[in-house]
């Protein structure tokens, strides 16, 4: 049995020894550090690690933040929707996203072509910075063959914007497809079709006839990332279908044994992204004794908080890969 | 100015009334009779209505007023995620489902093969009796043709259920995919392959490799359900991929006129849950001037609340369909 | 085990036709009827019956409710915040609040001295009608007595408000203190300084420095409201100290039989207000066997629901009181 | 205006680094990072700060936190509920607390003396502690006079303990109660009948008629913290009563210059935990032009983050009291 224990401040205080001290604090905080020490011991089982968030957290700056835990090792499979792919490829381009505020008045926003995502500006700009990205791309896709899976779409654009970058300028060392590409990280995305790259795909099979994005062969594509002998762990920020997906996936594997949810929704209106690890043991998308934590609370504050102390901990211990210095 | 009013209990009163007086009570009740206000008011305008919710929405028993609405003529597009689909499908095959609890143990339900969606327990045989519908079902469409966009696929398997519902019994009549076959209302889902119904997609489709689904073919289908000159309303459930994409459908005809968010998510995430409608402004997916409502709480509550205000003020005012008597 | 029934309006359906209806539909639905239920029998059981709610719910319409409640017989105890008891007195005076909005320009508000309560509008002038009321009020209770205990005062103050209303109008009718005071129901506040009222009595105090309030006499007075043999019961709406000290009082009794827990808050963060059913047994606030069930949600909408159903389910089976027909 | 930027973590990275990048990341960790620099301006400005928590927050961990933030000298007045006074008391008799689940069997935990807030457990040990050290003290209270005000006795309690302490052990450098008296930092409870507290007074009470709580007497005490003419500052965490004390003081003086709302609650339903710094201007709580930010999320966390920032910040700058070396 522990103990709460008096939280202090030290000076110069690190983040993971914030973390660690949390785990003696309460409430979410100690189910945080326990979700550090999931993410832990996942890593040192060798487990293959399921990543999902939602497009809100890559509007966010959290999309470096993915690209670097991807080079890190520590997520093996990516699932998001489609938005954020959208908005990796603008900010890939040089795009920027404006802190804006929660209040900003709303039809003024309009009125200048800005579009708001809470407190994050996106500018109409950004949009049509995807739109002249994507249409080549589209052609150079359909130049090698017709049929294609959205995961095999995604890592031909990540290296894509490798290219782009080198040759232009362009954020692509912070992209989510790009070090995805280049480290065979595949990236799911269950509903491509909903967003502007959905209206793109439409308009290029338009001219297109025998261009096809074929869904279904992704599903085998994500079945067969890992078997039901392999250890298994899902990190899943926020709800929709990216969680969904990525626990479907362990789901027909046999089950996860490590799960760290973080989200800030309930479980009391049965939603997804309320839906606990606890509830998971019942669908046997997590293993019965799986080494499991939920944590409700902003995912912008939590994920890094989590990861941080996860990455520390990795690193003095010697499981991570070696080019993680930056 | 309106001013509160002491809310007071009468003998035998009604929804209808119920829902007129909160109007005058505060927080989320007046938003409550707002919103249902703003259901006559698009009805009433001929508006275009999508009507987007998520699958836990069908788990319960809001499925059977789902249907009930589609026949009432007050949903001309619906927007879904696939596990609300194969819960329509095992429902009309005459699966139920129980009433359990929030804190059930779920290693012991897990054994049971029983599967927990909050406080509802849907059993292993309701999957299996999916799968004994599902295969079949796929061959004749396969028979009739090689590509499908999922709506397609969904009209066809209503106009099925119908058929198997009269042949062998089964609860047809509270089918939303049934009601919306009959009524010619298209019904969407972004994502059909993230669910059990995206199993057994990938199984046929290893057999019939010419078995194609085209997401993007559906992508125009729902961009040409309404035109920019057509009045339109949105009423969306929770959040998800669903809520997403009947709103981009709008946002690309110029904007809906009408919408009513019903969610238990706030703002403070930046989640496409707790989107709201002032935000939805911003991006053109509802107009500035748009009559627009968010209200906060669980939907298993307030939708049916909304709804049975609106529908009794339309009835009265002969603005529901003639065989709208059951 | 009871199944999952699908939903369906049903013309000129009644607000406990409705409610019964929930008790299988999901989620939050499910847990609304069983508390419904939970109020029947801890009627029918003849529980001793408190009632909490903090300010914010008198400020909106509920107040009516909640007098009507007490007349009915349903309510043995109340607890409150001091707002409820200032508010309950203004409005008593013919103050009304309006209905204004989340979005309201805070700036622009203060400058027109009107303060807001989420969408509720709450003018200086009311809280001067305050002044003017209670002014006079603590007067004629100094004249009878210098050491008054918090529900003493409020009892007293109940009656008065019988009294001028007679004379100069103002809805005596709807009032909580009025009602509770002519029903022998005690108006418990532990915080009474709490607020304007608080500054009234500092002030007054000034001048009459043999006033006293005597809080710790109330702890008595509510520890004596009821006693261990007696079955209790308690309907907390949202959290704070008024629904601390409501099972406290049932705690230092041996525990509630009855409980029911009205909230929008979870337990993730350990307050009062997210304090479930459940976790009040550990405490022995409610025992261990006890008829309990929480709903989260606005209680705006929940609790007039809830209520109803009980009322009217009451009502049939003949345990409510004679006169309580309107 | 300034732009989002992808995070990004470097080895070994602070807290008050942490913070500073979380500025520019998007949703609640905006906000974290305006709240620290709030509070940073709230103390270079010399404003008086009140700093207002619910009890659940001294179960945990904040406790110490708490306490070396008064010795810091970043809390000026402390408004609280009763159980946090029970528990820092209890705590400074070297009672533990137990880190717990949320999902324990509280029926068992029951049977063992056990009591769950959330995650955590206080057993009935503890309580009889307080009981122990309680009885003793209100004896010595008696003896120096008859008529206390709450914030009157609880500095003498914190001088006790530092007594008691110093003879016995137990740890009362991480007291509240204790860090307060000795800095002159006055604590208000307006409600301190509501807990075990309440019943003890009750009990000595019954012994001597002529002990007197004088809550009236702190309304004033409270009043005369700060001036009109003095800068203000607050920092609120969760809601109830010690949230709208603390504003309330500030609302009769003017109105706060500086405000930090941490909270867990939305201002969807009109509650005092949910109120935001924005609707505070409509009542003057906080001026209109105030330096205010509102955070969502579990205090546990946001809590010592935005300290943390703020501590290290005005220590860089010398803007902290010398002795804050630990």
């Amino acid at each position: 049995m522990h103990y709460i224990k008096d939280f202090k401040w030290k000076q110069g205080m690190t983040v993971s020894e914030f973390v660690e001290s949390l785990g003696q604090v309460g409430y979410q905080s100690i189910e945080l550090a326990k979700a550090a020490g999931a993410v832990v011991r996942m890593k040192k089982a060798g487990a293959k690690i399921f990543l999902s968030f939602t497009s809100n957290m890559v509007t966010s700056g959290l999309r470096g933040f993915f690209a670097q835990i991807i080079r890190l090792g520590l997520a093996d499979i990516i699932v998001t929707t489609v938005g954020g792919i959208e908005e990796d490829i603008m900010k890939a381009s040089g795009e920027q996203f404006k802190i804006g505020s929660f209040q900003a008045d709303d039809v003024e926003l309009h009125e200048k072509g800005v579009n708001r995502v809470g407190n994050i500006f996106v500018s109409n700009e950004s949009y049509m910075k995807f739109e002249d990205m994507i249409i080549p791309m589209l052609s150079k896709l359909y130049d090698k063959k017709k049929r294609w899976a959205p995961s095999e779409m995604f890592r031909e654009i990540g290296l894509l914007l490798e290219e782009q970058g080198k040759a232009n300028g362009g954020d692509y060392e912070n992209s989510i497809l790009y070090q995805a590409a280049k480290r065979d990280v595949p990236v799911f995305c269950p509903a491509i079709t909903d967003g502007s790259f959905g209206f793109h795909l439409y308009l290029f099979q338009q001219k297109h006839k025998d261009f096809m994005v074929d869904v279904v062969d992704d599903f085998k594509n994500i079945l067969f990332t890992t078997t039901p002998d392999e250890a298994k762990g899902v990190i899943a920020l926020g709800g929709s279908i990216s969680k969904h997906h990525a626990i479907l996936a362990t789901l027909l594997n046999g089950g996860a044994e490590y799960a760290v949810y973080l989200t800030t929704a309930s479980q009391a209106s049965g939603s997804m992204s309320g839906a606990t690890t606890r509830e998971a043991k019942s669908w046997g998308k997590i293993k019965d004794d799986a080494d499991a934590a939920t944590v409700i609370g902003d995912v912008s504050i939590t994920f890094p908080l989590v990861m941080i102390r996860a990455i520390e901990t990795l690193k003095e211990e010697g499981f991570l890969q070696k080019d993680s210095s930056a």
